[in-house]
């Protein structure tokens, strides 16, 4: 093929498979939407009932970077369609029903992180979200917020029922989601009794809180499960694997965090798209939870007046300690990366090709996270 | 026995075994705030997080009337120590571990319900519930209530997991609480966008809304889905019998609603124990929606303009209105509360007890409901 001669063919092509990918998986919500506003009409909802639901599902759901959701695609792909140990070499394509139905699941996951993130921002006080105003600021909506969350996540529930009651599996997807949701919810209340914006305590973190909240507010449900959900759907039934595939995961997830955090801080604005408010915003981040272990008195003290204040002076302050010899958070954070890749790919080596798991699920997840700077 | 001689003593002894339930049922609950917060601890979650939790279940499940959780283990003990045809003569009492599934299922409603008021109070903007300030206005709570109320949900799937996870009817334990669940939400989102407290329009109330809202607002949870988890725990599967239950237990529970709303303005506060706010708050009640299909132009004017509005004056307006000839609520109440008693009696002598079934489930539910003024 051309593009193994010319590397820049040979991105732009790669480029357009991603994104041809992300239409296909696009094309699947609104099937979705209308199943969801046609069981409101058999239920005999009202019409001004129905068109909140879907403005509701249209404006919280897609939008995002819909990695997890398609993660589930990737992971069913690789299972169903590459030959054990060859390295992804493809031996078929998914069937139309094998797709529609991994995408389901995948868009089950995206409705999950529309559940949280519509009531992460009424907790946060959030203005915007994906270049738009968060849904609780939108005219007419305010605290309905609440129930509109509730009601993405009543979604996932009913397509779970509709499209894989009579499998072997439904029972085995019902309680992933079930568990994976209370996991993500703990993440977030150590999250918010720990990092409250209006009581600033640095004697509240540690990189053990770090640790914990990072594991259940993002890394099962952004990790574990889409992989988890595909496994499922394919029929691995060897629990043994889905230990061990969450004994990857889970630490790539956490790698994935602390990169976030670390980007947050020091990620420039015009590649990460976003600027960073971790400081300002109190949170128990990667780079303060090092900070904190390495810091003298005199640093120490200019954290505690300074890190988590709503103002720039106060922020380029912390981010001063940040670089300061001593603390070196660049530094650290290249090691850290380093040793997390090292860790992961020996993990990975061990998975045993033979059981119908495949190492391929976790390298595309390490290579799509590893030295990141988006 | 005495009681059958003396009326008096008859009463008091009634009274003394309701207490003594519901008492047995109350000793329940710790359990299993305990087997939550230790898999909380199991997690490894830091110790402020097990106790937040304990007080969020706590605060919010028990403390009401607890009708629901109840009456999970009154039609249990129905079906399964009564005689058929009988008319509720008792054969043996419930084992232990009978008793204690029923109540573990009465709880999960108890936590459903604490889900959904913790919301609500925050959605409604509300102060008081249960005589203590709501969860959402506890010192230190806040917007933190949001993720609480996911933390009660999730409790459901948790002990449903722990104690019915080998029983054949845990699925269907699981949609019953998928499908109410979402039906709520439906009911609450009538509600919210029909009688909107800023915005008060009576051209969007109608005795059909008001039917909509009640029906899955109140009556499939509190209702349908305690008698419905009870026939699945016996082990009844004729799903007719679970549309037969339905078709009595939603018109009673939209019967039960309409009370609550005849008796919020007509009800004695030293007899009910609160005093009734429907007519300020805006809310879409029985007594206003059969108002608006009989008030001549100038009653509908006055209607329009004190209706929902946050004075007595205004309030007593409406109340006049409700009581004049031509519109007389209580008149029409008493019509439906006859109508209502004949029509459920009729449905519930349909009931065929050879399948399974029994009258009783039902006649105890409507002799609780039937003339209550409390």
């Amino acid at each position: 093929m051309a593009s193994s001669q010319n590397p820049t063919a040979g991105l732009a092509e790669k480029a357009a498979t991603k994104l041809a990918a992300r239409k296909r998986f696009e094309a699947v919500f609104p099937l979705l939407v209308e199943e969801l506003i046609e069981y409101l009409a058999s239920e005999g909802m009202p019409r001004e009932a129905q068109e909140w639901y879907r403005r509701n599902l249209d404006y919280n759901t897609p939008g995002g970077k819909l990695n997890r959701g398609l993660s589930v695609v990737d992971t069913v792909d690789i299972l169903l369609c590459t030959e054990p140990g060859s390295g992804g070499k493809r031996t078929r394509e998914l069937t139309e029903p094998e797709y529609l139905k991994a995408a389901i699941l995948g868009w089950c996951i995206e409705l999950l992180q529309a559940y949280f993130l519509v009531a992460d921002d009424m907790m946060d006080r959030s203005i915007t979200r994906r270049g738009q105003p968060c849904w609780y600021k939108v005219e007419g909506v305010a605290e309905i917020a609440i129930n509109d969350a509730f009601m993405l996540e009543a979604a996932i529930y009913y397509l779970l029922k509709k499209h894989f009651r009579s499998e072997p599996y439904y029972g085995l997807l019902l309680e992933l989601f079930h568990d994976v949701t209370f996991q993500t919810e703990l993440g977030q209340l150590i999250d918010l009794i720990t990092a409250d914006e209006n009581h600033v305590d640095l004697s509240k973190f540690s990189l053990e809180k770090h640790h914990l909240i990072v594991l259940y507010k993002t890394a099962f449900y952004s990790f574990y499960l889409p992989v988890a959900l595909a496994m499922r759907m394919v029929g691995i039934t060897d629990e043994s694997l889905y230990k061990q595939a969450s004994a990857i995961l889970l630490p790539l997830g956490e790698y994935f965090q602390v990169q976030d955090d670390y980007l947050d801080a020091f990620g420039k604005p015009e590649v990460i798209g976003k600027i960073g408010t971790d400081i300002q915003d109190n949170k128990c981040s990667w780079p303060v939870n090092v900070v904190l272990l390495h810091a003298n008195a005199e640093q120490r003290k200019a954290l505690d007046q300074h890190y988590g204040r709503k103002n720039a002076e106060s922020e380029q302050i912390v981010k001063d300690i940040y670089v300061a010899p001593n603390v070196n958070i660049p530094g650290k954070f290249e090691a850290y990366e380093k040793e997390s890749y090292q860790m992961l790919t020996g993990l990975i080596d061990q998975v045993d090709e033979s059981k119908g798991l495949k190492k391929e699920v976790f390298t595309s997840f390490l290579n799509k996270v590893y030295k990141r700077t988006v």
